[in-house]
């Protein structure tokens, strides 16, 4: 590409100084309070991708937050690449543990420090950085669609609607994602697999009030105590999942497959060191790789319940409270999974208790061949600025919207993601290297030349 | 006793309104925030003893909240009655099932809604009530002390120095304390057994960060999921406490003595109804009176962990945190239990996590004899009162100074509680019938009247 690192070098504090605007706009979906900031990011988006050479762009309206859609077709004849990314970002709390304040990005030591430095506004901004460049330079070999939406991070509750109704629209020959991570800053790798999720909240109710834990104790069933033994239950010594019927559909990969995937670079002792245990946890069986790529998993998010201050409060209380979540492999329907937690959860609950389950969203896993053209294109593309060919590799993440695409639209997606394990997405001090921005940045137009060269 | 129930009538609504004045001081002893409170709390029944008779008190600094000290001294060669409460209170979280403000009381049905209603303001003041009538009718019997701490609800961790060095001035016949319930407002009864408690906090430490429970799920121990199953753990399926060592020194009551205990009336029906749960639960074997009488339990005050807040976050948190108290019957030590429990919880840690055990505070049982002079004196005081003899009980509740007072003091105590069981106290609306309060004040002073009859 002509004059890519020039143009990459010349023009990066700009382009930084654009993400930061966008970075500094709260935008958590999950949060009502944050209502005005969603549309406040989609706007500004909308209005960025005119500005880099958008034929149009638009802040579409949805059942929640709105989807930017913005496009430029330079002739209809040519292949079409959808550059799918989302504006919204997960809550910061912790707050006290964030070194900055959370929306107020900062470089430090090389990386960017903010909610949404990486996932995604971070990884969706160098996507319009080669987008400028592809335009500024003339040389975009395709015609680009944008769908920019702003409820990923709740489980994109209004998108397969919205697919639905713009599916004519919508129509493309890939779809093109930087949402992911590499296995290493020197390890590129291309995920083909994402593990789908059911998402619950469990509530269970003791006592009609909070009582005196030593008036009551040990003739009345703890809600916590009981809610703990229920959730102890779930996994057995083994580290499998104990919901019944939770493994049945479960693709058990062959011995070459695991093999394959033994291949990628991993090492147990620099992952521990890097998250300070002294031990790894899991399914019996199967290497860290496999229980993050090809296993499901059951995690609890969150739990709360009684007296959680400061001091001794000797209550028994009326509630407990947990979000658990199941992520998912291929052939694991989400609803399923769902129904099986929900009847099981309700089945191991003892009588002294009232137990509700909510389910508050899901989504389902994707894999993606490694034959195909434009898998090609994206490995060519990488192993242009890396020299070396990038790994395909499974992710234990979940963007449950991939296999919607792929049902809706009947497109395939290319996971093109330059994120990092070490970048605390989701958690307090997210960031993301600059150098892996800028090797975003290098790399996606590859991909479109590639990818053009029909 | 002369002209008391007129007296009662007459000035009622004068004292009631003293003791709101105290009640609308938030006296939490628990919260760093509330030490201003403290004192004044203390200031306002330093104040409140000198003006209803007392020949002195004073405001006694502490390692930590101050004790109120007062004295009526009529003759040394009388006895001495020791008049022990508390001025400190619960915290009121959850502020939001208050149905009014915690800290300003109202009469609603009959009943005084407030925190510290009954616990222990509303039943102190019983006795400066009983004490002013006596002290104005010319029918004081004997030498009276006042002895009202501040952290009671904390542990009571100044009170034993207090003690120790105020043996002297704290010698006395009796101790006298209204602290604790009745069987029912019909059903007078004097509590002969406290439990002893055992309260720590555990921390439970996984990664060094927040994680990503899609990318790292599986594959690292999540801490709430280790908490869970560790709390699981600690009872088993009969109600048994699995703590090693932790059944060693539990007195095993007589068939005699338990069928005593049995002839209290108790309906576990209307239990259940009241508290709006289906079944009880607790050790298998016992009812629901030696459940929480004489057998020792544990119950989990509080846990926390990972994003409780509103929506999906799909963390895997580094920490999950739970307060964990015991219930001890006599013989079984505090620090012995707390020793067991600390052990226990320990080797139950699997390797993944990291575990730690904090102590928070703890105490002793108590059991009281009922042939004593004191006990008979409280027995013929309720019958005069009642018409009925009170049916000696063990209660569930821990007071830990009155094992304390008998050690430093040798001082024995009675346990004159005139509180019900629906009082919720330590819960949001917490209240005290003005007809409990109201015959407390009358059966106060036949009790120093008999006791004095020696």
């Amino acid at each position: 590409m002509k004059d890519l690192k020039a143009y990459i070098q010349d023009n990066k504090d700009r382009i930084l100084n654009d993400l930061f605007e966008l970075i500094r706009i709260p935008s958590i979906s999950s949060k009502e309070a944050h209502k005005d900031d969603m549309y406040k990011a989609a706007n500004w988006i909308s209005e960025y991708l005119v500005k880099k050479g958008a034929d149009q762009a638009e802040v579409c309206d949805t059942e929640g937050h709105p989807v930017v859609y913005g496009e430029k077709i330079i002739d209809p004849s040519l292949p079409t690449v959808i550059i799918y990314g989302h504006y919204d970002v997960q809550p910061a709390e912790p707050l006290e543990l964030w070194k900055t304040p959370p929306f107020e990005p900062e470089i430090r030591d090389g990386k960017i420090y903010a909610r949404g430095a990486d996932d995604d506004k971070g990884q969706m901004f160098m996507h319009f950085a080669a987008f400028e460049y592809l335009v500024n330079t003339n040389q975009l070999p395709c015609n680009v669609k944008f769908m920019i939406e702003g409820e990923e991070e709740i489980g994109s509750p209004s998108l397969g609607n919205f697919l639905k109704e713009n599916k004519e629209k919508l129509s493309g020959d890939i779809i093109l994602v930087s949402d992911t991570s590499m296995l290493g800053a020197e390890t590129p790798s291309i995920t083909t697999g994402l593990r789908g999720l059911s998402y619950c909240e469990v509530h269970v109710t003791g006592p009609n009030r909070d009582l005196h834990s030593g008036l009551f104790g040990g003739a009345v069933a703890n809600p916590i105590n009981v809610l703990c033994e229920m959730i102890g239950s779930l996994i057995d010594e083994n580290g499998h999942i104990t919901v019944k019927g939770f493994y049945d559909d479960v693709e058990e990969l062959s011995d070459e497959e695991r093999a394959d995937m033994g291949r990628a670079p991993f090492d147990d002792e620099a992952y521990k060191n890097a998250l300070d245990v002294h031990e790894l946890a899991g399914e019996k069986g199967y290497t860290t790789l496999e229980r993050t790529g090809i296993r499901p998993t059951l995690d609890v998010n969150g739990i709360w319940g009684g007296y959680t201050d400061k001091g001794a409060k000797t209550v028994l209380p009326s509630e407990a409270h947990a979000k658990i979540s199941m992520r998912l492999v291929p052939h694991q329907k989400s609803e399923k999974i769902t129904q099986l937690f929900k009847d099981h959860f309700l089945s191991i609950a003892p009588k002294s208790v009232k137990v509700e389950v909510e389910f508050l969203h899901g989504g389902e896993g994707y894999v993606s061949p490694t034959d195909t053209h434009a898998y090609k294109a994206a490995s060519k593309a990488y192993e242009q600025t890396y020299g070396i060919k990038p790994i395909p590799y499974r992710s234990g993440g979940s963007i449950p919207i991939i296999s919607m695409f792929e049902q809706i639209l009947e497109t395939k997606t290319i996971l093109m993601g330059f994120g990092l394990e070490s970048d605390a997405i989701h958690s307090p001090n997210e960031n993301y290297p600059l150098s892996q921005f800028l090797k975003g940045f290098e790399t996606i137009p590859y991909f479109y030349k590639y990818f053009a060269e029909k």
